[in-house]
């Protein structure tokens, strides 16, 4: 096996875990820390990344790059690591919608970089069998085989650029949308004072519901900031598709208003997270 | 106990259910033949319903009137009752918005009839505790005494007209409106190439989750052109409440691509269902 060397943009909490993985699988892996936050730091040096400093090092240094961001700076990266003359092989395995990852992977060919289109499904790959790594593209197998010894899932999905994003969209639509949905449906029951009708009924037809929802809508409001790109990234690839957007543009709208709870330390309770969905 | 004279307009599936459970708890049900479909006629006979021709004669005839009927006739039903001069007490039972409901309880008020709000959760009402029909208005606990010796369960959820259509709304909003996101989550995964991999997915989740899935979407064509208006009902909910209508205007749209299933006899293909939501 080729030992490849690997820059991850950026590590967060699911970034390191892929980072780790490749590790894992023997191979070398960088990241750059100019302008990153403590916690990065603390990540990275805590699974003893190699520092290459700069996302300008980490492209002549690399043979592969991996970035993991939010939807909204997936192009900025992209464009971040052209501008710095990379010339190996970018995968981005962000949620974003199948045509912009067409758009990056076309931009990518023009500066003669290899492109292949990831889709994670699942939280931070620590266990096994819970975390999945979609790849698609030509060289799909050759980022595949850096995972091999790792808690990261891969599967690829066929040679075609796009493929894995609608996947991870499509995935994703079912998961975040549904959220979304309960948190608007409290939001709307709570303001027409029908809120405790409403988790009764819903207890006749499962005992477990009520608590799943309330527990759901309050945890998800940590990463609500994040989800509110890839809700938009969802709307366009269904759109894209000749279906309707406007489901995922509503629950964009949620993750917006639920956006201040990025930075609280403790999960909020069920009243504040529905204050925050009926302040306009 | 006083036995009420009931008129139901207009028994479908659903409506027949309530008749019968009110007939089963000792009152006269009757029913307005008079233009009525054939299966209505065949229902009507075979739980023998009052038949009372017209809607005038029911108007004159009857203590109490119930309308289960589509969300887009409401209106219509009402304004009908109003015009022959009823002077009973009048329940809306469709899923409507609950300011659709105001609406017909000042229109009912000018006219001198008694109005209560009605929603009804469940299927039609053959088995006890699968079917409430929750009530809200002043007289609520009137309606609720006519069903007491029957399978459909009552609840009265207060004096304040609205209410039980509101909380109608809140519910339907998770069934019907994950029903269209699914469908239309199919569609997109179908239409980008990743239908089969999203069902794998889905099945390492939960292996029961794809024939679930696959059934709601095919099974819920029947009633899909019911459902369009309903949708609009739960949209136009949930922006007077201050949340986003746009989960349910883009469910109505799912269901209006649907709505030619309706004289289908056999649940259709999956594919059949998919080529439909398609079509643009």
């Amino acid at each position: 096996m080729t030992t490849e060397k690997i820059g991850i943009l950026h590590p967060g909490a699911m970034g390191i875990s892929v980072a780790a993985a490749a590790q894992k699988s023997g191979h070398m892996v960088y990241w750059a820390s100019v302008g990153r936050s403590p916690h990065t730091q603390a990540r990275a040096q805590q699974h003893h990344l190699l520092d290459g400093q700069s996302v300008a090092t980490l492209c002549h240094t690399c043979t592969m790059l991996i970035s993991v961001c939010p939807p909204h700076a997936a192009e900025e990266v992209a464009q971040q690591v052209l501008a710095h003359g990379f010339a190996g092989l970018f995968v981005d395995a962000n949620a974003i919608a199948p045509q912009r990852a067409r758009h990056i992977g076309e931009l990518m060919a023009v500066g003669g970089v290899t492109f292949v289109d990831g889709g994670i499904i699942g939280g931070p790959a620590w266990q096994p069998q819970s975390t999945w790594l979609y790849l698609s593209g030509p060289e799909a197998e050759r980022v595949a085989h850096c995972f091999v010894n790792s808690p990261l899932e891969t599967q690829v999905i066929g040679a075609e650029i796009g493929k894995a994003s609608a996947l991870k969209m499509c995935y994703a639509a079912y998961t975040k949308g549904t959220s979304a949905l309960l948190a608007a449906i409290l939001g709307t029951a709570e303001s027409l004072a029908v809120r405790d009708e409403l988790m009764q009924q819903w207890q006749r037809d499962d005992p477990a519901f009520p608590a799943q929802t309330e527990n759901r809508v309050r945890r998800v409001t940590a990463k609500a900031w994040r989800f509110a790109g890839e809700m938009e990234e969802i709307a366009a690839t269904f759109e894209a598709a000749g279906l309707p957007g406007g489901f995922h543009l509503a629950a964009a709208e949620i993750y917006t208003r639920l956006a201040d709870f990025k930075e609280q330390e403790e999960v909020p309770g069920l009243t504040a997270v529905l204050q925050a969905l009926l302040k306009r």
